[in-house]
This record gives C-alpha cells, structure tokens and sequence, in this order.
C-alpha cells in the first residue's frame, strides 16, 4: 500500500466529463489499496475568466484581492472533483489552503509555500477517504489568500506530497510524459521513461513546458519521485527522479526557446567594470539577461575611437526587449558604443544530460553536427549538464533534428511483422 | 458619524457596471463620514451555474462540497467590489466567512450564525477601510465552510450589522422599498416609509419577497433598524424598524400567496385524537401544514358511515402536494374518510397591522368588503396581527384591491398643476 499524491491540471478538469474520469483515475488508485490525495486546478480557461473580470473593474486590481478571486477557480475543481468521487461511489473530501493548511509567505500572485500542516488530510486518508486539495493556493499568516502564481498547481502538489512523505507524486496531463524533444518538431522523439530532477529542471528551463520549474526545484530538493502521465491513458509517463535510479546517458534530451532576443553592443571601450554598468543597469529596470558574450577586444574599428574595443552581446527575453530599448541609448552612451544591434530572428538549441559531466567532447560533437549542417552558431553558452547554441530561427527544426538523431535520442524502430 | 452596514443583493452585482455602481454608493456613505461595512451576494445567476455543474456530476451532490462550491460566488462578488471600490480611489478589504469570522453550526446548505467575531472588520474600519464582506457563507467549529441557504445574504447583513452595533442596516435591491401591497397587482399600492418587524415578519411569511423572513427575525431579535431601498435610486426606501418607532395604523399591508393548495378530508370520525394522527403522518413526510380548519361535527353524511363525523381542511404548500397525495390513501383510511378534495385553484389574501391589537371589527370589515364584492371564503386563520382568507386565485385582484383601498392604503393623490 502506497501513498500516492495525484494531481490533475486544467485540461484534465475541463469538462464534467474530463472531471468524471480523474475521478475514475483516483478511485482506481485508492481501489488498488493505496491512499490517495489529489490536487486539482481550475477548470481550463476559468482562471483567465477570472483575470479578465477583475481587469474589467480596474487596470491594476489589487494583488490580495486578486488572489481571493483566483482561487474560486480551484474551490469550484475540488468540490466538484470531491462530488466526482462521491457519486462512483467513493469517499472523498475537499481541501481548501486555508483548511490543509498551505502557509505561505504575503506575496501576493507569486507566493511561496512556508510550511505544510498535513494533519487533517491525514486523518481524511486514516479515514479512508480521498483527499481533495486545492492547488494554487494557501494563505498567509493572517488568514489572507494567496496563489502561487501561474502553474502553481504543479508546486502544491510537489509540496504536498512532500509533507505527506507521499511514496510519488503523479502529475496528469494533456501529454503522456516527457520526451527526448518536441515531437511536433522532431518525429523520431521519444518518450523518456526515467530522468533526473537536474535534467528536468534544465529543460524545464530551457524550454520544455511539461512541468513548472519550482515544482522541481521542489521535488528535487525534498526527493519525492514524480510521475508525469496523461489523464486519457493508462500506460506509464516519465519518472523524474534522483540520479542514483537512473542508467547515464550522455545526452537525455534536445531543447528549444524561441522567447529570446540578442542585443549586440558593438564597439565598446574595454576597460574594467564597463560590462557590470551594463548589466546593473538592466537588472534595476528588471530585465533578466540570459546568455551573455563578451569578444576579446580587437584594435580600433571606427576612425577617431581610441583605444581597445570590444562587443558585448547578450539575450534577454522578447517581452523584455521593449524595456531594453527604451535604457539602451542611456547605456550605449556611458560604454561608448559605437553601434547597438537587435536581433529577434534567433532561437536557442540545447542539449541536457547528466552524462556531461563525465564525458569529454560533447560541445565538440554539439558543434560538429551543427557545423555539418550548416548552421552557424552565433553564440554558446553551457552549464555542467547543458550546452546551449543561438541559431538563426529557421535552422529551428533542422539543428532540433539533427541534434536529437546525432546523439542517438531518435526512437528505437518498432520491427515490422509481415510477409512470410 | 454612523456605522453603516450596506448589503448588495444579486441584482445589484448583475454586471461589472452595477458593482462599480454599488462600489459608488458605498464609497460615498464613506465620504459622508459613515464607517461602511458591505455586504455582497454572488453575481445574479452565478449561485445557480454553481449548482448546475454539480447537478451535471451528481443527481444528489453532497451538502459539504455544495457549500466549498456555492462560496465561490459570494467569493468572487466581494473581490471584484473591493477592486471596484479600490478603482474609485477608496481604500476597501475583502472578508469572507471563515475570515471574518461567522461561525455557523454544520447544517451545511441551511446552517444558522452561532456567533460573529467582527475584531478584524473593526481594524479594517479603523483604518479608514471599507469592509466588503462576502454574503451567505460562513465556517463550522471544524473550518468548513457553510453557507446560510438561499437568500441567506440579508441574513448574513443583519448579523454582521447586529455585531457590529450598527446604526442601520442598508439593504439594497431591485425595488424601492417594501409596498402596502403588490404595485403590479393593484395601481393605488403605495410605498411605506416606516413598519414594524413584527409587520414585515407577517408580511414576508404571507408572500412579500422583498426580505428573507430569518433576517427580519434577527432584526427584531437585535434590534437592528432595516432600510430597504433601490441600488438605482438615491430616494429613501422603507425602514423596518421597532414599533415604538411608528405611528400606529390599523392595516399596513395586504398580501397574497398563489403557492398553497388545499386539502379536504371529507366526513372523517369524529373522535379524540384524530386530527393529531393526519397531522403527526404529514410531519414525518416532512410536509409543513399552514391553515387548519375543523367544522363542527355533523350527523352522518353517508349511509352506512356510523357515528358522527366531520371535515377536515388544510392547506399546504404546492411544492408538497405530491407528498401529501402518496401519503394520503393510507391516512384516509386510519380516519375513515368518506372522500378525499384537493384544490389547487386557490389564493390566501391577508391584511397585517400592528394596530388590529387594539382595533375590535377588523374581521368583520376584512369579511364585509370580500363578501361586498361577492368573494367566497373557504378558510380563514388569524394571529395578533394578521388575517387570512382563503378564497378562489380568479378572485386575487378583486380580492387585493378591495381590501387595500377598502381599509384606506390608496396612495394619497397627486395634486395636478395645470390649467390657467
């Protein structure tokens, strides 16, 4: 007998229908004899509707009340989950964060979870019941509601499962699991059955939209299993978990983002600290900057600018650029740049896996097959299990591929039965 | 300065454009000086899609998770009223039940307010702060949530007015006040400035809509003065206040319920005890008995009926009658009824006023103007300040305006300017 934490997100609450079978899904879990605590989200579209009611009413709703609406999405999936469960014959009882409870910072739209007081669903489990949680949400020290902010569903459950000491934490969704890379981009992509918290969380990061990235920062750092799997089959997803359970592959799996933008400062004077005024400069007007190049410095490039120059190029993300712009001309200034370039055209390959760390040559072969492709790499950036390349948006697909079938990730073939 | 609690009905908080209606009001009583508490219902229509979804999971959804689930309008109603209020410039904060905190029994879908603490709205108000505290809900010992039943808002309000020691408890809605009897009905109905709760109790248990008979109740019990009034007009509605406070008229109002039916059971035995034993099976099919009437005995009607036997009439709600009508064979057979009569086709008219007390012949003037216009009546009951008189539905205009000018309701006439 397992304790087992599922979680079902907006698409799997849907509809009543979808409602009714997560219901089936959880009480096939319990009848199996395992304990069972769910987290649910709100029905899909039900928290823009929200949003978008609120904005009516006022440019810049209030932050406390806006959480105090939101989290109506997710009172509304756990009753009728609750109710969903009841009505095939199980026991099952809902949970709001202020009943669990889920404490959480005051942060409103964007709190963080302080601590888990499990007591009361425990004694739903003891009960034999199935606990319905409401993800998203919690309150603070006063009462007051908060939300997690946007995918936040994913982090309760991980929290909850944590507290609960839970044996895995099932996340259901629209996909059935993980895979080696976009299957819409790459057709030879495989489902992943196992990887590491530290892999998930770079392609998490780096573009992969299956789970949020607190919640595996979360997992990882409280070594609860997670078990992406889709709400409409029965058959296993991607089990994320600690490297011990795994085989090492050098590469686990191939990334892309098309969020990003490169600025290109050209023909900066190098002298010291001039990339710190830079970048102090974006982070107090709250830009994140990703990749960031600094060429070493050539001789003059323009007639009448003296000394040693050098370009600095980085990338922030597209919805930041605006923001960009508008501190550029003050910061091109005060580094004397001789130019600044935009480029918007550009997406950013990855590839991840914890077998980096202890194999040689992999940026190397990374750059190979690039290179064999012809695609010229404008910039590089790496981490101990990831090699990131910005590439010209159209070699999209092509670099994707190539990547994926070059480091052996593409599908194993199914073998034909047929003829004599 | 006042203490003024304002309560917004689900008309009211129909549409983003009514919130920031009712948002206006309250923000200007708060102007005025007045320490303002609000007091909201769900969105008109939200409380019913609520209940709609849970009836497409479960015929029979359980009581708890109706409750978690019906919140959520009360929830989202007083959110988007602090943001509405906030966007006007005012300073407003969101409280819901188990903030606040009403703390109710656990009779969920119908529970009762045990005990209001008002400590946080108090803060708020001392800061200058609207309160805009969610109707209709409330939490149990255990943390649940439960909600009052329909219409369970106007009851919410006079409690929190009551613990707040409000000056006036400010109802709003979709008319202008409580009538002397139904304007559609009858042309000459005139709005009351001043009633009664003990009026408005007789009046809202006979068939006036405008309040919630448990919130007269608390009123009267509190003593807190009621001011019903329109959210689209600024003139004075009715206030429902203590009798000390009025100047003492025989008739106040006249009202009328097209939604009993009537039971006859013709020519039972006459014996002790045998109006208790239909009464006693009706109350265990939970079926709610209003008028009774019992005719003196009368020699046999039937051949071979012994004894002396008599007819027993009531009448019950509508909505019951096919309770009564399972029940009835096996009751008709205990008293040995000769016959069994329903009727549907029928209207209880009924005059209230605090003066009938101290006023002998009101009976006889009600009885002289129905029959003055040719009305049968088939039952009459009465209290201290009521009577009722049950005749024929096709008489219910007839019957409503002769008594309400008969007993000198009319509206006072208009004086006309013009002419030279």
């Amino acid at each position: 007998m397992a304790l087992v934490v599922q979680k079902f997100g907006g698409t799997s609450m849907g509809s009543i229908e979808r409602i009714k079978n997560a219901a089936s899904r959880s009480l096939a879990a319990h009848r199996e004899g395992h304990r069972v605590a769910v987290i649910v989200s709100a029905m899909a579209g039900e928290t823009d509707r929200l949003l978008r009611l609120a904005r009516e009413v006022a440019q810049i709703p209030n932050a406390r009340e806006m959480d105090a609406l939101a989290a109506t999405g997710e009172q509304v999936s756990s009753a009728l989950m609750a109710i969903a469960i009841q009505s095939l014959g199980g026991k099952a009882r809902s949970f709001l964060g202020h009943q669990m409870k889920v404490l959480t910072d005051s942060a409103f739209t964007k709190a963080r979870i302080k601590t888990i007081d499990a007591q009361r669903v425990i004694s739903a489990l003891d009960e034999g019941e199935i606990a319905v949680i409401a993800g998203f949400q919690g309150v603070d020290d006063e009462g007051n509601i908060t939300t997690l902010g946007r995918g936040g569903s994913d982090t309760s459950a991980v929290a909850i499962a944590a507290a609960l000491n839970a044996d895995v934490c099932e996340i259901f969704t629209d996909v059935d699991g993980v895979y080696t890379t976009d299957p819409n981009v790459c057709p030879t992509a495989r489902k992943i059955t196992k990887i590491s918290y530290e892999e998930m969380l770079e392609l998490a990061s780096l573009g992969a939209k299956v789970l949020q990235i607190r919640s595996v920062e979360m997992a990882m750092k409280y070594g609860v299993p997670v078990h992406v799997r889709s709400s409409f089959s029965t058959s296993p997803g991607t089990l994320v978990t600690s490297e011990g359970d795994l085989e090492q592959v050098v590469v686990t799996g191939v990334a892309y983002d098309k969020a990003e933008a490169r600025v290109m400062l050209v023909g900066v004077v190098d002298r010291p600290g001039i990339v710190a005024e830079v970048f102090s400069e974006l982070a107090q007007r709250n830009v994140s900057v990703d990749m960031i190049i600094q060429n070493v410095s050539t001789s003059d490039r323009a007639p009448g600018a003296p000394g040693l120059r050098t370009d600095v190029t980085f990338t922030v993300a597209k919805s930041d650029l605006a923001r960009v712009k508008e501190a550029i001309a003050d910061i091109a200034k005060r580094v004397e740049a001789l130019d600044v370039r935009y480029d918007e055209d550009i997406v950013k390959v990855s590839i991840v896996g914890l077998g980096m760390r202890s194999h040689a040559g992999v940026a190397s072969t990374m750059f190979g097959i690039l290179a064999k492709e012809g695609i010229n790499i404008q910039a590089i950036s790496t981490s101990e299990i990831k090699i990131s390349c910005l590439v010209a948006t159209k070699y999209t697909e092509l670099a994707v591929r190539a990547l994926h079938d070059g480091f052996g990730l593409a599908k194993e073939p199914v073998e034909e039965h047929g003829g004599v």
